[in-house]
């Protein structure tokens, strides 16, 4: 414990700046994850001309970009009513059942966020390299831009989830510190 | 605190119970892990004609399934080295700074593992049922003890997944009641 904290009482102001920088990561990680789940939901190629017939490429054509988008709503939401309990704790700073609530959904929303973003991730990669020895042709030459969005939509979901892990710790922190 | 608490003094019993329950569930995650990724491992398929050629199906065809293993073996090989600290923690029931750097490296390796159990299961989707707008052709017709194989495999991961999300939940729980 440091010196200063002795003389300010019951709520040591440690705690009460964790519960601030929670409720500031948590903002964060709403922004990074509404940036990969919208521009992804709507991205949709030009219509071109792919095995004699005319394709336009679609996001849905991948039920793996479908659950990115599912997962990425789902986890935004969620961090968007956890700021009550943010707000809770920046008044409250000895609050434990809340907290332990919020570690557990954190913990459980960081899994869900990773596993979309890990399966966007390798559709990215096969959509990108495709497969030789299966004869599954990559799309990326044709459907350029389609590509380079589901790509760059991610970012965002990468970002929410070290912002998830590095909530899992303050929580601990908070938690050892009352 | 419940009434039985305060006559028991400094070291509460019921967070040596909660190093014992991690102790367990550690082991479990170990078994889960290496039993995903040692027959992810060694999957080898009959060479059977495709496309005019003969091929192979092996589980480093897909860099997905390759990620799947290095991902498990990191794992429980982090789960194996784990259990030193928690056993550090039956004896030192209150002990503070180890128990979060495990909340912590139990969240990213938690992470990892969904990850490499994501992008897996995001494959065996598509070794299934293909993608008919892109002639992505389903090779399970062929490779069906292949398939089954790799499917099974990620039964060991997901209860790996699951038992990380209760360690540190059990983390959050032992240290708020130091």
């Amino acid at each position: 414990m440091k010196p200063g904290a002795l003389q300010l009482g019951v709520a040591p102001p440690t705690n009460r700046g964790i519960a601030i920088l929670d409720f500031i990561l948590r903002l964060i990680a709403i922004a990074g994850t509404l940036a990969s789940a919208i521009p992804m939901a709507t991205t949709t190629s030009q219509t071109l001309p792919f095995f004699s017939k005319f394709v336009q490429a679609k996001f849905n054509d991948f039920p793996s970009f479908t659950f990115f988008v599912v997962a990425s709503s789902i986890v935004s939401t969620y961090l968007f009513l956890s700021l009550a309990f943010s707000i809770l704790h920046i008044t409250k700073a000895n609050a434990v059942n809340t907290r332990l609530l919020l570690l557990f959904l954190d913990t459980v929303a960081m899994g869900l966020l990773m596993a979309g973003s890990a399966v966007a991730t390798a559709i990215v990669k096969l959509v990108h390299s495709g497969n030789s020895k299966f004869n599954w042709l990559a799309i990326c030459q044709k459907y350029n831009n389609f590509c380079k969005r589901v790509s760059g939509s991610l970012i965002g979901s990468y970002t929410g989830v070290v912002v998830l892990i590095l909530l899992t710790l303050l929580s601990g922190v908070a938690l050892s510190r009352r």
